[in-house]
């Protein structure tokens, strides 16, 4: 089967200057790859008419769907819709359900009065079909020329995101018939990438070429991605569960999650699982462990709160540890992690804890105590289990990483209670 | 001043693919941008031979300077030095220095035994020059080739930043001489990106063509940045200076920030000069804000804690909420986060508290109480400020908005205290 090749053209200076990340890409990336448009490239450009029009020429080269957001703005910086209106041969015109659909946010959702400014944004031109938009003012444009689409969508994440998910992936369904394309994964915890990829090599090598592994390493931890590529999806899936298996088996003993979840999600569903209850005492990692597992919509099912003592006296008059211990061997200590879960179990009354302590930096370190160091308790009202870790890296990171471990020691806590 | 212009390659599959967020880009991008090298294009592509072979040649046509990342790891997936070897004419050799930093990392650093795979991360094409990478196996690579500059950095954030740092941006500096790019930015908060640009519409064009206006929308603000581009950087400064005073003086009524700093950043700014305290009484954002206030080094000065109430027992038991209250009035409610405010303030002991509770979705809404309902409090001891907040949008941004909402309520709160 010919694979349709898709190329992600994102238009904006913020994005070249760095003044904002990317995360539309990604998505879009994802969405199309599960539909099974193959996405080829992504490429990045300033609000400079070249160069917007110079990569519509390119990629019109080498990819069957040129997908783009952003630069449908109503303000000066925006030159897109001009553009596409002269690229594609059209004028701009007045789209009376754009029109409607601009009084009605307007009217009815933002409670304000419009100005001339605003009406700009339902004009399009002649050439395209037009993609309404639930979610702003900017409507989206699908073109078609010398047997390309080329489909322009505003850049704000979920006025984009509705437009993909409503319009564009079911039409590009309707135009093209699309190869299966399955991806299963998993997590190892404790074996580096070199070290994994020498085990597992024989594997790799023997496998049939419609299906690939990936290495994807991250918090010290590595992802092996399953890819494979066809047209029966029932058999492919079968074909493809029966390496997996025999990858599952082959890394059983760092196997942390057979599934593409994230440790936080992995947690949660274990907890449900287990029909047991969380909380977390977060020192160094300020809260981070407690969004991490509230991200997911149904953690109030398992998680019930965190007391986030960045304070010593916090430390001390909530989570009852006693002043001596810190006195002495200080709050980044075993026995200040300890006391912590005890303190935070009586408060918080859940089944299992985790509690952190560590100096994150960039600035607190000591000869003694160096940046990155950190302890990090787990357990229940019988058991607690303590670990130290030595992170080398900035205080992003720093956080990430031990949230990360502290999710994965609750994670085989729970396991081994069982 | 002839601009210089820099193209970044980005390898990788999991980019394709959407498994990853590309943030080295918007780090390279700023950090280059600061030292007066222009961001004309990004490009990622996929780990196959001719497209990354095919990148090389298209952004050796456009831009002086191309940076590559990724694809330099230790496993089969990882082609771009064997491929940069021949593109630039030359073969692999192991190099002295590469080989004793992965023989110190494995030694030191990992306290575990090398295999062969390991020893090859020292290998380099022979015609390059070598950029020794202190956080890491995978050595940089620096090509020249007709009047062009190619800069091989591995895929691993911190390793990559640590030699853009350490050598490739005083490299450039000293290769090129590169203009003065200047930029000042102000936050606003309460007005639409269409009024505002209404309203300062006869500013943004008088402005002289080297000063360039943007507007950046972001969780419901504007975010409007200058960016002056000359040769002189005090007569630059002074200008840029002039042009931006005016643009304060004209959005006065909605400027939350004079500066280019996160809205938390703003609150830690003001709390360190009123020497004053805070805390946090976080129910839907689950330990967001907590998240954002910790994440700046510092914090400790000024932030103490939070209480993560996610579940209702918590509210009451350790907040001290009303039963009562969530009973007839539930726990989205003024009513709760007022009495949260009082509950955070007795047990936390800071000068100034935040207290949210909402419906983040996208379950547990009612008809009464809609997905993105939420009330966010902030006050102190004497008094309590309220607001009703309807976001409209998914879990994420729905709690990205009530914490930046709720830090910019704080903000204006601590400010008309004074």
């Amino acid at each position: 089967m010919k694979k349709i090749a898709a190329s992600i053209i994102t238009i904006g200076d913020e994005l070249l200057i760095g003044q904002v990340i990317d995360t539309n890409s990604a998505w879009m990336a994802q969405e199309l790859n599960k539909t099974g448009v193959w996405v080829k490239r992504r490429v990045a450009v300033g609000d400079v008419w070249d160069e917007i029009w110079n990569a519509l020429n390119e990629e019109h080269e080498k990819s069957q769907i040129i997908l783009i957001t952003g630069g449908l703005g109503p303000t000066a910086d925006d030159i897109t819709k001009p553009l596409l209106s002269q690229y594609f041969g059209g004028k701009l015109i007045v789209d009376e359900g754009a029109l409607q659909n601009v009084k009605y946010i307007f009217e009815k959702v933002l409670n304000r009065p419009m100005i001339d400014r605003n009406l700009k944004q339902a004009e399009v031109p002649d050439v395209c079909t037009v993609i309404q938009n639930k979610r702003g003012t900017a409507p989206g444009m699908w073109f078609e020329k010398d047997g390309r689409i080329f489909i322009s969508m505003p850049g704000v994440p979920h006025e984009m995101k509705g437009m993909m998910t409503d319009y564009v992936l079911p039409e590009l369904q309707k135009k093209f018939t699309l190869p299966t394309i399955l991806h299963t994964t998993l997590l190892t915890a404790g074996i580096g990438e070199s070290f994994l990829a020498d085990h597992i090599n024989a594997f790799e090598v023997a496998l049939p070429s419609h299906i690939k592994l990936a290495y994807l390493p991250n918090y010290g931890m590595v992802r092996l991605r399953l890819t494979a590529t066809g047209d029966n999806k029932e058999t492919l899936e079968i074909e493809l569960q029966h390496h997996f298996n025999e990858l599952k088996n082959l890394v059983k003993e760092w196997m942390a999650i057979d599934d593409d979840l994230s440790m936080q999600q992995a947690v949660g569903k274990l907890l449900i699982k287990k029909n047991k209850t969380l909380g977390t005492a977060e020192s160094c990692t300020g809260g981070y462990i407690a969004h991490l597992l509230t991200a997911n919509s149904g953690a109030s099912n398992y998680y019930k709160g965190s007391i986030v003592s960045y304070s010593n006296e916090i430390k001390q008059s909530v989570l009852h540890v006693d002043e001596q211990t810190i006195k002495t061997v200080g709050a980044v200590s075993e026995e200040t992690v300890k006391q912590m879960i005890t303190g935070a179990l009586n408060i918080l009354q859940t089944d299992f804890m985790i509690a952190v302590s560590g100096i994150m930096g960039p600035d607190g370190g000591t000869p003694e105590k160096p940046v990155g160091l950190v302890f990090v308790a787990v357990g229940n009202k019988e058991k607690v289990v303590v670990q130290k870790f030595n992170f080398r890296f900035d205080r992003q990171r720093n956080i990430e990483l031990t949230a990360t471990n502290a999710l994965n020691m609750l994670r085989k806590f729970i396991e081994a209670e069982a």
